[in-house]
């Protein structure tokens, strides 16, 4: 049915938006699983390849000098590639986190009030 | 009332446990405007912020030798600790995404999808 | 006459195996010079320059778990490729100390210095 | 004798200025013998601890936007800094090369002479 379709359809395009960190992490820890590639997980292995797509981040800002908020000279293939090395860093500080037994949204939640406490309003830094 | 209590620590919880990168996303941005700091976060500027923080975050692992997955043998301060360095890592991330006017959310899904094309289950890499 | 050339050639060899960090600071600035890229080494893009390299680096090291020192199972290729983005990080250290205004050489001695009045021998840390 | 101090004086500037990766490489090395140290000293332990004196020199900069050759407002202590930052990158990053059994000289060496091939002058890049 048409409308039942439609329904789905935006549930489904709702979880897409608002993705949480725990999703990424159960996507993230099936992949492996499904791979057998839990074993190469260890913590200094995850974050030596987070090290290594941090520098890959680095590579596309080098030459640049000051770039402007929003990227307004990018052409859309270099703003993809950017996309994609963002959430290459991303994707493996999930799952350093997730083999370190470490809760990354309540952690980041808890540093948000932290800073926030550190740094009040209205002050001059 | 108790039982409404309940249900309203229980949806808190909730929210808490399943935080969204768009979430994170707009706390970091109204933490920015409230304490004038958004002429600072240009895209090179929080990128090198980033990068300090991945310096702190190696700096919880770089005597250890091999680290087992867990932690098993870590005092809980320094676990709580690597959790502040892992999330300043990921606000700095989510921050330079949302300057750069990238949906990180999207991308990390779609390179999700990307990998897993990449590196079909059940081959030998 | 044989006699000059192998006096010169002796020194020579020399020179290349005692290095100077100034040596290759002067290399490093008529590189530039000669193909006229003086005007992307600004500071902050060869730090960045510098952090994809130092990425670079990582990879290699990322998926082996711990390494025994000598790198006794290496392939020679392997090690040549890791002398190679040594090297790289090396070079943009260089041009990015000498662009700063800093003197590497007498940094890095002074630093010497105090990290060993910083950490007297013969104590436990 | 006032001349011969002179003359010393200036032989152990000349050697300060001239300070070769082979001298830093003999330094270190004995420096981590008389503390004891070379059992941290694994390559990976070292490449971590590189990463975060990388993350202290980017610190420096994070909130700076763009830099001027040659630091032109930065504050002396600053400088100071910065060259203690940049030493100690340099230093770890020679130690990383010793204990993997690298020829950081001749591999830095051989590299230019490889990107002067790869990037001959006179051409647009």
């Amino acid at each position: 049915m048409e409308g039942a379709e439609g329904i789905e359809g935006k549930a489904e395009e709702k979880v897409v938006e608002e993705i949480s960190l725990k999703d990424l992490s159960r996507k993230l820890d099936e992949f492996a699983k499904v791979r057998n590639w839990e074993k190469y997980h260890s913590p200094r292995n995850l974050l030596l390849a987070m090290v290594g797509e941090v520098g890959e981040l680095s590579e596309i800002f080098q030459w640049k000098g000051e770039v402007e908020k929003g990227l307004p000279n990018w052409e859309e293939a270099e703003k993809e590639h950017l996309g994609e090395e963002l959430s290459d860093v991303l994707l493996y500080l999930i799952r350093l986190a997730d083999v370190c037994g470490v809760d990354l949204s309540d952690a980041a939640s808890k540093k948000i009030v932290k800073n926030a406490i550190k740094y009040p309003p209205n002050k001059l830094y």
